[in-house]
């Protein structure tokens, strides 16, 4: 089978929007192989979709192009970008989105211009369908991301979403609440101090534990999740029903030094 | 890869009948690749598969076989057919579902009734799985159509979902709400008046625009969606939200000659 | 292409989860083709999975590799297991989820252990991405399953789930609601008694039907379902909607001679 061309979007799974993408890239590369990592991102909802792909994408073989549409600006000036780096090649709106990728992993900067590359007909509401997706597809069949347009050396970033580092304490905030209602923060790994406690809002969580097993069933926990980042949740339980009465944005996680 | 098998079902996800008709699929065609358009219609909505598939089917590869299962006369008389045309070959009930492809396109409509392209034992409940599915992977394998079953000339529409025309108006109706709160109407891009203003019910949205920028946050616009019909969307919004006290079938869309 | 390997998860569809196993099995194995029966098993539910898995597998062409990972032991000692038998693999943790296979039918069952076979690095919260999904990709390579682990030569059973028998009833529980609104019971085709009256809870439902157009439009009607299982439905209806009251746990469905 041909290069995996990955999907990340809010286009829900309801609509159809998901499958045309995929019938327009099996119309320019029918050895492409689509993989959905998730259509149900929140409209909108651009930090959740840089978390969910920077998390998934390694576990994609080399060769693998991930492209994200989370698109709230479509219509207006933003810019789509096309981002390669050593094992992978990104499709997304210059929005942050892809904003994880370091500089020094990065090779180049494209942005997606040329209308070679693009469907005939593009409707001013589904640069996903008729930009993004089509890219993607002729990547795929080894066109050099150097094609689709002109180089740039600036991505944009993500305003407010990386934690805030004090001396003895790093502030962090809610990223994704995953399907079983654990919480995840922005905080990563790397970030923890070596004896920490985790506070929640005005809730003590206690240390950061290895596995669910180390709390009695209900019970909250701290952990470090499969993505590496700092998750609240509560053993066969749901975390996130302790704290929905908080807005989401508003909800602060806090490693302090102990 | 083989030829592509769409899937517009009223399935769901969660039931696991969608991957059945996958496993059946692969077992009598194992290059067949299967996408699935969307199983989250509302069970039993023909008209909105109808606008799904309609809307979707073009971007797919010329062969593509399309295959909509909303069957609630299933155990009834109503036949299963095969719609052929110059690129696209259709499998569904002939319930109005595929009554969008144009007589001028049609080559051939044949029932579905030889058992030799069947599973061996049919469930009375469940003949996407028993009788459509087999039928497209034979289909995607070469097998001619003619020999599904006998042809007939007709195939039954769609009644009550098309616009109805007056001297200066056209009144449509919602055929689909897509996950962003969109309102997609009957009427379609060709029907429009060169000025014109839309109302939904009592409310004057204004003239048709370009995009979702020509008007500010929070408000509602019409304008021509991506499906090549008459939407009404909240830019960075719902327009559902606005709507919903109505029932959708009850909720009218009019174009006014201005 | 290469063999299927099918997934059975409770891991929801928004987070990503379910798209890293199909990562990781095509760096592993680029031919296997990787088909999701159900990712939206209610969070802990076995006997649920249970249902599915053994109503849908056989389904799948011989060779197929299924795996199921609901996993609320994860990070405990519960086994992880592969299960041959004549045409299918099974690999699950082993809490009951695949002690639909009948011991004629079973070939070997091996314990999944040999690292050599697994991630680099094991999360000990993600046994699933780390452990099942190589494993499942390596056998679908040809890997025998007695590399994997050791042998045994008992799985767990699924306690409490399967139907008590009566000398002039049966009583079984809900194992399945589907989309529709139909209610699975534990009570199989085989189990039934030739002249029956069905009940749910304090309600009658009259024989066993053979199809939703024996009844009118509203009504009640008990059938075999399409999984071989005792199935209650409204037509053109939800039966769940008329039970939920009920805790689903608490539901009795009964057939009784008549």
């Amino acid at each position: 089978m041909g290069p995996i061309i990955t999907l990340t979007t809010d286009f829900g799974l309801a609509d159809g929007y998901q499958a045309v993408l995929e019938g327009v890239i099996a119309g320019i590369n029918p050895e492409a192989r689509v993989v959905p990592i998730s259509h149900e991102i929140e409209p909108g909802d651009i930090p959740g979709a840089w978390y969910l792909l920077k998390t998934h994408y390694c576990y994609f073989p080399p060769g693998t192009i991930h492209v994200a549409i989370i698109d709230p600006g479509v219509g207006s000036r933003r810019r789509i970008i096309a981002v390669s780096t050593d094992r992978y090649q990104f499709i997304a709106p210059d929005n942050g989105l892809v904003s994880f990728i370091s500089d020094d992993d990065i090779i180049s900067i494209h942005t997606v211009t040329d209308r070679k590359y693009a469907l005939a007909d593009i409707s001013p509401v589904f640069h996903g369908r008729d930009i993004m997706a089509p890219a993607a597809a002729y990547l795929s069949r080894g066109v050099d991301p150097s094609c689709l347009g002109r180089a740039v050396t600036k991505i944009v970033g993500l305003a407010g979403t990386l934690p805030k580092y004090g001396e003895n304490s790093i502030a962090g905030r809610v990223v994704w609440i995953d399907r079983f209602g654990n919480i995840i923060s922005s905080i990563r790994h790397d970030d923890l101090f070596d004896k920490a406690v985790v506070r929640v809002g005005e809730t003590t969580i206690g240390p950061v534990r290895q596995t669910f097993s180390d709390v009695r069933r209900g019970e909250l926990l701290a952990y470090i999740g499969s993505g590496g980042h700092l998750e609240i949740a509560v053993r066969e339980g749901s975390a996130w029903e302790k704290f929905r009465s908080t807005d989401r944005e508003r909800l602060e996680i806090e490693v302090a030094r102990r």
